[in-house]
């Protein structure tokens, strides 16, 4: 059985359709994973998720091995059975909510020590500590431990970040590798850094592809450089990636993000924007995002996003979803993120479809033009 | 087609099993009504709350007049249709909410002037409101607008409001009446009060008899006043009502509340427990509650309840529930009142099976001495 091919169907550009076949079950690409920090992609049951038409969900290594604990959920048969998923499941490396969410950080050249936001107990994410909680989760895609720094570092610190997670996408991949039979069905990816500049990340991506990775993601863009410099950095920085493997965009984006990636070759996505908004009363649509705790919907007949098919605009208007949204019901998060995921799921199939067609840039300008007309 | 149809099939002493026809379906009783304070049923999809067995559920005129408003709910279509549930809908009178949730609160024999809780805007409700309420959510049994007084009241000042509820209980069915196609396939219940005073509970029945309705309440109970002292007043209460007619125990209770009430002569009831205590952390089984933030479930690989058929006992074990609810996780909730719905409709399919096969009391005393020997 395939432990990881990825096939490219339709090209159109640099962007690319295909397919990533694993053992849990194929991805269809450019796709979209939903967040399920916690083991829940939150208020969504599993069958929910998979009815929007994700292929692959992302599971948080920091937030799992803190609560519940990953040996916890390996004796519980792995983290598919007890969430209820049984289709692919990527997990990053923790390397980035270590940096952002932890407290006491000390990093050293043997990994990252640090007290957990949850309790203060104390913790160490090393490459091999990252890939062993990520082996105990039974993660299909696993990815390699990295360091981030702030965006605000300097040029210095960015080069020596980059190479140390050459070195630590080395040390991720030789323990993976020790992994025996769950190295036989899961896949992992390096992940480029080198911040907005082109120099760094030529030198990680090189780094990277002389260790050797079934797929390559672009890390350290989405954390506040903005639309314009992130799109900038792809410009030069998807095409360093192999063209035969799979391009991962990490915590990207917003719809208008995913679609100009796109554009320059990336394949996969995750974000937890769509699930976020829904519990904020954010409604994505081609026409822009709604806020649907704005009065005028109150008498809204109405679904979310007409023409959408997804079972909460199949059933309810907008008047009763504001209603809820307002009233705080547990309903309005479980509806608006419903909606949100069918939103960027049907995105993802548009992409493919246009790729396919051959008609990818007439696809991107109209909907970048009414998404943005409104946004 | 029926407009109000009950129907018993069997008795076992003063219990009965039966059905209730209506336009919007059949509900068989005993009955449990899951309430669905604010046009939502807590964390639950409109046909989650039908494959769990309820026939009915219960929706608040105080909450729903102040938030979204009813006039709204009409102009949108109806309760049902704003909340896409097809089947019956009982609405309360809003005569307990607006005592224990509005403030400035000034009785008078034409109704309650009051302000609301969420913006203090000023409102009234008489026994005509209430049923104009009523009617413009397009509720199926309406409730009769009363007066309820503190527990501590004195025997004056409960007779006073006992007598009071019986003007006002004409009133509403005056009301009712006047109500056109509403009153050609609703029904409209009375609601019997007097504390725990078998004369007070004697007057209430005879003057409520004498007005009419297509069904009687119990009202006044479950509101501090312990179980024993509950089951003592349904003692005689309940059998002072027509045997001919549905008889509603309101907000009533916990499971072995239901079966005593059941046993005393009850058809119907309503409580916010299974939803309530699936946000909280509590789990309805047959061996008692269990609190699943309690830690000996962190590595339980047991579903909430063996034996359980419900989605969540389904799908997922103990350790993951306990896992979502400690993190607060919102499927938390979703699972856990969807367990403790189905644990409720599951404890009304067998007191009516069991009224049925002539075995109520052997049911009866099982369930009592397995449920209190853990509760």
């Amino acid at each position: 059985m395939t432990r990881f091919a990825f096939s490219i169907s339709a090209t159109g550009g640099a962007a690319r359709a295909g397919v990533i076949g694993m053992q849990r079950g194929e991805i269809r690409t450019p796709a979209f994973m939903p967040v399920g920090t916690a083991a829940t992609v939150k208020a969504m049951r599993p069958e929910e998720v998979r009815a929007s038409g994700a292929d692959i969900i992302l599971g948080n290594t920091y937030h799992l091995m803190l609560r519940p604990g990953a040996e916890r959920i390996a004796k519980l048969g792995g983290l598919h059975k007890f969430m209820g998923w049984e289709r692919p499941i990527l997990t990053d490396s923790g390397g980035y909510q270590v940096m952002s969410l932890s407290e006491l950080t000390k990093v050293t050249e043997e990994g990252v020590a640090f007290a957990s936001h949850l309790d203060g107990s104390r913790h160490m994410l090393s490459p091999e500590r990252s890939i062993e909680v990520q082996r105990l989760l039974g993660s299909d895609i696993v990815m390699q431990f990295d360091q981030l720094v702030p965006a605000a570092a300097t040029r210095d610190q960015q080069r020596e970040a980059m190479e140390r997670s050459i070195r630590w996408g080395r040390r991720s991949r030789e323990e993976f590798d020790r992994g025996g039979e769950h190295a036989e069905r899961a896949a992992i990816f390096g992940i480029q850094q080198g911040a907005l500049d082109e120099q760094l990340r030529k030198a990680s991506a090189e780094g990277l592809i002389d260790v050797g990775f079934d797929g390559y993601a672009v890390g350290g863009l989405a954390v506040g450089e903005g639309q314009e410099a992130m799109l900038g950095c792809l410009d030069f920085a998807a095409g360093m990636l192999p063209a035969d493997k799979p391009r991962y965009l990490m915590g990207v984006g917003k719809p208008d993000d995913i679609v100009e990636a796109v554009l320059r070759g990336i394949d996969m996505f995750d974000c937890v924007l769509p699930t976020r908004s829904g519990r904020t009363g954010q409604a994505f649509t081609a026409a822009g995002p709604l806020n649907m705790r704005n009065a005028r919907f109150a008498d809204d007949v109405e679904p979310i996003e007409p023409g959408c098919s997804c079972p909460a605009c199949s059933t309810f208007s907008r008047a009763y979803v504001h209603h809820l949204v307002k009233s705080g019901e547990i309903l309005g998060a479980m509806l608006m993120t419903q909606h949100n995921l069918w939103f960027y799921q049907r995105l993802m199939d548009g992409l493919r479809e246009a790729i396919a067609g051959q008609r990818l840039h007439a696809f991107a300008s109209e909907f970048l033009t009414k998404y943005r007309r409104a946004a």
